[in-house]
């Protein structure tokens, strides 16, 4: 299985729909742009070994928080797939809130009401 | 224990002279600096429950590459503190790697380079 | 009177109620986030002794400006906050304004929008 | 002509009715505003010469994608600036989806939508 | 006098030389720049009235100091400007320190580092 | 010619060398972190149609200018890489002092410095 096809499975398992769903919303615009994101990122980055899904995710969430809250509907997304690779409220609660520490106050707090939003539409 | 005794007890145990060292460099500028750092950072994020410790660190490796090579300095105290709670390099060079997909690729790159230094120390 | 207590008198008077808001939005989550705000953020910063309130505003509006548009919620409170110290419209503006050279142009006229909306508020 | 008659000039080919604009929202709060911004942005900088405007709008455009989508009113009133300066749909597209390897992809797919809504409004 | 003429006289007193040294530096490739940064950066933001100097230099301290230490020699050319007028030691570490809530506690730590720095060279 | 396969051809027209130096440096740490650099940046993005090289550069450089000079060295790379597409030295100062305006001063500055370091060297 190359890149591209690993990378389409793990997409379909955590995202159904997503690569399809990009296509018919970008892929006039930027051909082959839905592609890029299943390979490289999923095939070629969450589908890589050495690292658990869970981990992956705690990395993502945190980053996205720190960055700002203007990746909101990302943070969300990664959030929900968080959730499904097994990590529990609690324990996202905690990874965006340690980015207090380094994204700063506003950032986290951000964090959290993006989480909110996900647990309660749970 | 309160908070400032229970991050005491982890900052010591993690980086050994850390408060010492921040009161001695910055105690005469910021009076209290160094307490607010282990109450705050060590009592009230590393030290609570709901997360361990590797998992913290992921979210702080992650965050410090995503944000950018400004913070190479912390980047490395804590891929050094994230290989003492038991994060193997080829963990820390995934999550790394990963960040390319939110920080970018020159992140991503320069954040491999200040894990390679600490690798190259161990 | 310790930190958070010297914090909780300050944030009660700045933010009347924001400690309980906190904790009945937040506190099922993140047990004691509330408090660490109160501790941290109120009693080891702003209840410092060394610069005036005026001043402590003027530096919080600053770098959320400059940091960008994500943390508008907190850049009004601030901003409101810095009323409430005693800053004048005009001086709010001109903080605000002179970030065009720090964060860029955009950063600057989006924190324009932000106090132009607490303003027209008050 | 001075800066800020060749900036008043090519704002006015530009965005027509910007200076109005930003004097009658801002000009109350912060005097001379408008003016400063028809002088340095568009007098000394689109203005000058050494770099057509096409590729200064594809800068613009590449770093307010980058930068993350704080910006995005102001992302996306240069893209509609870029397509008056020639820039196809295409080249637009190309611009914003190359910034996933320096903004991240959530800055790029951010990017992305704002150009959809510009191009919509055409 | 106009916003050049305004300007220069205040960079002269605060920055005696630097249109000059920009000239020398960066004139032959971005002509007038040194100029651009004289009329703007001086005659239409530190020269503006309604915010007097101390606190412009507040402003300027807190920004560079959230945005990370990438600013490190701006963030240095600023606190020695605060200096001169007429900020103290312990001001500056204030302002630095407090951004440790909106820019994280790593660029707050740097930002003190760059503040000893130029307190060692005083 | 796959993606793979495009980008490692444009790679090597570009920066001769670099996926043996990616893969020596990295590869034991991330293994096919170097095919993925030339498959994803350059077979999937640099390699594709639409938005001519010379552009495609002006819009990295413009980037990595505003996001500040944690990203030194992949400018600089970069800024030689424009100048191979064929960029003039006067179009890339404009490019860097345009960001003056997005990033900031300081960020402009630095980029401006970092321009000015590959131009010596050539």
């Amino acid at each position: 299985m190359n890149t591209t096809e690993r990378g389409r499975a793990l997409s379909e398992e955590l995202n159904p729909g997503m690569e399809d769903a990009l296509n018919e919303r970008y892929g006039h615009l930027v051909p082959g742009m839905a592609e890029g994101v299943v390979d490289f990122a999923y095939g070629r980055q969450y589908a890589r070994d050495g690292l658990d899904l869970k981990s992956r995710y705690i990395a993502t969430i945190a980053a996205l928080t720190a960055l700002g809250g203007q990746t909101k509907p990302q943070l969300k997304v990664n959030i929900a797939g968080g959730r499904k690779a097994g990590l529990t409220q609690q324990e996202i609660g905690e990874v965006i809130w340690q980015m207090a520490l380094y994204g700063g106050f506003p950032a986290a707090i951000n964090g959290l009401n993006a989480a909110l939003e996900v647990f309660e539409a749970e």
